[in-house]
């Protein structure tokens, strides 16, 4: 299988975390989001809605969605339960990642680190760390009472909220006022097979 | 099983149009969004997220996001495909419309239709037309070639599309370029089992 991904993306990274901790085999194919490289016609053929990251089966099939493709890749495994109303929560948390929380933390981070904080974007850094706060508000009221997200055990609706949370002080969003999320990041980047994020990532 | 709704929700409308098709005994509990309902402390005990539909089993349990919770109603029936393949695509469709589509498409209508076009949104208005072109182009280039989202029948990915497309232009943004799009509107609204969005949806 083929991943196409930015490595300073934590939608991608998300996929890069899954795959080291299942040791899948898989090739990476390198796409600069900065420089164009989703734009392009050959991409666009790929996934028209001009995303990614991108999986490529063998066979030339294509899933676009990081957590779609999470969800594809750990069926079966210890990161995904069986039980319907476990993944139904799985999949509620990951919604809420896309809805209420990449938005929010992972533009403020955009907009302060690689943008630097353009004067034509201060009041749009204001609304997205003002609503980072809230989807953090929602987190850290959950993880007061459980260790991971769901059924107990690492999942990856963990990994889908670790990715843009652990870098969300890069936009301005400190996590001093949420402990239990900072006590979860650590479970998570403890674990023995946990891969780093790029430096530089976005 | 109860479902925690504002009928005027497309989000909500989702969950009513499958329920509808499964011939599901459910209670409907109405929450009316604009008059503060999911703000209260009661609301936030059910989703700390203050977002609507909430659906609780018999015995309690919650369960948010719409998504989420059209994925668990239809496991099992012809809604929902048992291929881990065909499912990712399902959410991949999913995911789409949560950040793609759905923040352009609902907004649009939300601003126009609800708030009569305040100038102080009207830049934002814009943004979230253009945005809205570019998700139903997405989809329009798929149906070209499919009749429906997902393995050539109607699943939760049509459902999850069909809630805000099918009154886009409420919004301003017209369906007159996109003829794929307006024949699958008609194929999933001429489903003997189809239930109409309620007057007045937001």
């Amino acid at each position: 299988m083929r991943v196409y991904g930015d490595r300073l993306s934590g939608n991608c990274y998300k996929i890069q975390l899954l795959l080291h901790h299942l040791g899948t085999a898989h090739e990476w194919v390198d796409v600069d989001i900065l420089r164009g490289d989703t734009r392009t016609e050959r991409f666009l053929a790929l996934n028209a809605n001009g995303k990614i990251p991108v999986l490529e089966l063998d066979d030339g099939r294509v899933l676009p969605e990081s957590n779609a493709i999470l969800n594809y890749l750990a069926d079966g495994t210890d990161f995904l339960p069986d039980d319907a109303w476990a993944r139904a929560q799985v999949l509620a948390w990951q919604f809420f990642e896309q809805y209420s929380h990449e938005p929010a933390v992972a533009v403020a981070r955009f907009i302060v680190r690689y943008q630097g904080t353009p004067e034509a974007r201060r009041e749009e850094l204001a609304r997205c760390q003002a609503r980072a706060k809230d989807a953090l508000l929602v987190m850290e009221r959950h993880l007061a009472g459980h260790e991971f997200f769901v059924g107990g055990r690492m999942t990856i609706a963990d990994f889908s909220l670790y990715a843009y949370t652990h870098v969300a002080h890069e936009g301005g969003v400190t996590l001093e006022a949420y402990p239990a999320i900072r006590a979860w990041l650590d479970r998570v980047a403890g674990h023995p097979r946990h891969s780093v994020m790029a430096e530089g990532g976005a």
